[in-house]
C-alpha cells in the first residue's frame, strides 16, 4: 500500500540541500503550493502560521530548518551561539506538540558534539544525515503503527477520525491514518467518518482529501455531528492522533479530541490514540502540565476572510484539549499497542531505549 | 428587561395586513434584511430556506402564511380545500420540529370552524386574530420560561448554550435565552458561552449577534471546544431549546445538542431544555420515533459559497439530534419547571389543558 499512499499523496515537506520545501497546508485541498524556506525564520514562519502541522512534521520541519541559513565561516564558539539561539526560536513556534523540542534537541545533540570537534569541514554533512535518520525514523515509526493498528480495525469497521494525523501531519504515511491505509490496502472494506475540525477544518480540507486521494471511503461530518453518528451505531471504534502524551497516559490533540473521547467512553466505543513515541513526554507527568496554546480570534471568526460572526464578540480559542488516560483504550506507538494501565506501559516502552 | 430587549433586537417576523415580513436570518449578524411573503409559497421557501428558523417562530410564520394569498371569493367547499392543500404544504416545508404543524392545525380548527359557517364575510380577520392569539401566546410563553428559569442561574453563573433558541427562533425573547435575558436585567453578572453550531453557525451568527445587542457578556467558542471548556470549570450550567419533546422527554433539537448533554453528564454539570409546551409532543411516544430531517452537503463543504472540502467529498448532514430523557435534569416550559421523572411532569403539565 505504502507505494500507492505514496504515489497519490502530496508530501509534507521536501528536503533539498539548500532549501527545505514545505507544502503549504493552508491552502489544501485547493491548491499544492511548496514554500521554500532558505533559513530558519522561513521555517518558524511556516510552522507559527499552520503552513506545516502536525507534531511529527513540526519536529521534522524544525529539524531540517536548524540547518538553514547557517554562516560556515564562523568561528566554533560563535557558530554554535548561532545553533542556540536558532533551535529556541524554533522550540518556541508552537507550545504544545512536544515533538518540536523533541527533534531540536536530537539535533543540538550532534550540534554539541560537532562543537566540541570544533566543527570539521564535514559539519553540514552530518549535521545533515541526523535530520535524515529522524525524518526515516519517523517513516519507519509510522510504517508500524500503521501494521500494529490495523490489527484493531474490524472487517468493515467503521473508524471515526478528528484532525488530520495522516501523511501531511508526519514525513509519510500518518499515524491515526497509518492502520487505516494498511487495512484498507490489505482489503478491509473500512470507512472512515471524518470530522471537519473547527476551526481551521484539517479534517474536512487534510483528512478528507488523502483518504479520497488513496480511495479509502470516507464521509464528512461536522464536528457536533460525531455523538449522533456514534448514537445511530456508525462508529466502531475512533483512532485520534497526539500532540504530546504524558507520563501518566494523559494525551493532548487537536481541540474537540476530549469530546470525541468523552462520547467514545459514553456510547462505549474503543478510543485509540495513535503516536510515534518520541510524542511521548515522560518528563511531563500529568495532563494538567501540557501548556495548552491558545491562537488568534480571527481563526474562529473568519473563514478565508469571510466573517462568520459579529465584529468584536469575544472568543475563546484553545487549539488543543487534553484527554485523559482515562478515556483512552490504548495507545499505538511504533514500540507497540498499550492497554491497560497507560503509565506503566509507557514506561516499559521507554526502557530499553533509556 | 423586555423592554430593553424589544428595543435592541430586530424580530423575526412581522405580520402586516397584506404580507408577511420575515427577517432573513441568513443574511444575519451582517445585513437586517426582511423578505416580504405575500402568498403561502414564499413563506414555505423562507422556511424550507432556513430565512426563518426555530421551531416556535416557523410555526408563527407558517400560522400567517396559512393566511396569505388565499382567494377570498370561492365557494366555502373551494376555499377549504385550498386551505387543506396549503396547510399540508406548510407541514411538510420541514419534518422535525413540531411546532409548524401544530401551529399550521391551530390555524385548521378555526378555518373548518369557519368552513362550517359557510365562510362568514368576517373570515380574514377572525382567521388573522387565531395567528395572532398564537403569536401573543408564544410571546407570553417565553416570558414566563425566562422568570422560571432564570432561577436556574446562580449569581455570576457561567451559562452554555448551542445553537439559537433566542428572539430570533421564537415570537419575542427567546427560550434558551429568555432565562437568561431575564437574569442579566436582574442583575446577575453572568456569562454565556455560545457554541457557533455548525455548519450553518447560528450561535455565532445569531445568539452572538442577539446576546451582544442585548448588552449580554458572552464567549463565542467552537462546537468542539465545549469539552475542553466544561473540563476546565468554566461551565456551570447549560441551557437549550428543542424542535420536539416526545412524551418519554426525549428532545430533539439542533445537531450537536446530544453531544453537549454526553458532556454534562461526564462533567456533572446540569442540563437544562427550554421550550413552549407547544413544543411538547405527546403523540410521540420517543426520540426515535423522531424524523430527523437531513439537509443538502452543501452546508458542510461550503461556506459562503467558497469551498471548505474536497469536491465530491460525501457527507452526512442531519440537522438535528435526539437528547434523551436520561441526559436532561429539567425542561422549563412556561407551565413549569420539569424534574425528576420528565415523561410524567410533561403528562402532568398537559392534563389541566387537555
Amino acid at each position: 500500500m505504502m507505494a500507492n499512499a505514496e504515489s497519490m499523496l502530496p508530501r509534507s515537506m521536501m528536503a533539498e540541500p539548500d532549501q527545505l520545501r514545505i507544502l503549504d497546508q493552508r491552502q489544501l485541498p485547493s491548491e499544492t503550493v511548496y514554500l521554500s524556506c532558505r533559513e530558519t525564520p522561513d521555517v518558524i514562519n511556516a510552522i507559527k502560521t499552520l503552513a506545516v502541522r502536525g507534531a511529527p512534521a513540526i519536529g521534522l520541519a524544525a529539524a531540517y530548518g536548524l540547518l538553514l541559513g547557517r554562516s560556515e565561516n564562523l568561528a566554533a564558539d560563535a557558530l554554535l551561539e548561532e545553533f542556540e539561539a536558532a533551535a529556541s526560536s524554533l522550540i518556541a513556534a508552537r507550545p504544545t506538540a512536544v515533538n518540536l523540542a523533541w527533534a531540536v534537541e536530537a539535533m543540538m545533540q550532534v550540534v554539541r558534539r560537532l562543537h566540541r570537534e570544533g566543527f570539521p569541514d564535514d559539519w553540514p554533512t552530518r549535521l545533515r544525515a541526523e535530520a535524515d535518520r529522524l525524518y526515516q525514523e519517523d517513516r519507519s515509526s509510522c510504517l508500524e503503527i500503521g501494521r500494529l493498528g490495523a490489527s484493531l480495525i474490524p472487517r468493515g469497521g467503521r473508524v471515526l477520525t478528528h484532525c488530520n494525523a495522516g501523511s501531511l501531519a508526519v514525513s509519510e504515511f500518518g499515524t491515526a491514518l497509518a492502520p487505516i491505509y494498511v487495512a484498507h490496502d490489505a482489503g478491509n472494506p473500512l470507512h472512515v467518518f471524518v470530522d471537519e475540525t473547527r476551526p481551521l477544518l484539517q479534517g474536512a480540507r487534510l483528512t478528507a482529501f488523502e483518504l479520497m486521494a488513496h480511495g479509502v471511503p470516507c464521509t464528512l461530518i461536522t464536528d457536533n455531528m460525531a455523538a449522533h453518528v456514534m448514537a445511530s451505531n456508525r462508529i466502531d471504534l475512533v483512532i485520534v492522533g497526539a500532540d504530546r502524551v504524558a507520563a501518566n497516559g494523559d494525551a493532548a490533540n487537536k481541540i474537540g479530541t476530549l469530546g470525541v473521547a468523552v462520547l467514545a467512553k459514553h456510547f462505549h466505543i474503543p478510543f485509540y490514540v495513535a503516536c510515534p513515541f518520541s510524542t511521548v513526554d515522560l518528563s511531563t507527568a500529568r495532563g494538567e502540565d501540557i501548556e495548552i496554546e491558545e491562537r488568534h480570534p480571527n481563526e474562529v471568526t473568519s473563514l478565508y476572510g469571510t466573517p462568520t460572526a459579529p465584529k468584536n464578540v469575544q472568543v475563546f480559542n484553545p487549539a488543543f484539549d487534553v484527554t485523559p488516560a482515562s478515556l483512552i483504550d490504548g495507545i499505538i506507538t511504533e514500540r507497540g499497542l498499550i492497554t491497560g494501565h497507560l503509565a506503566e506501559g509507557l514506561k516499559r516502552q521507554a526502557e530499553p531505549f533509556a
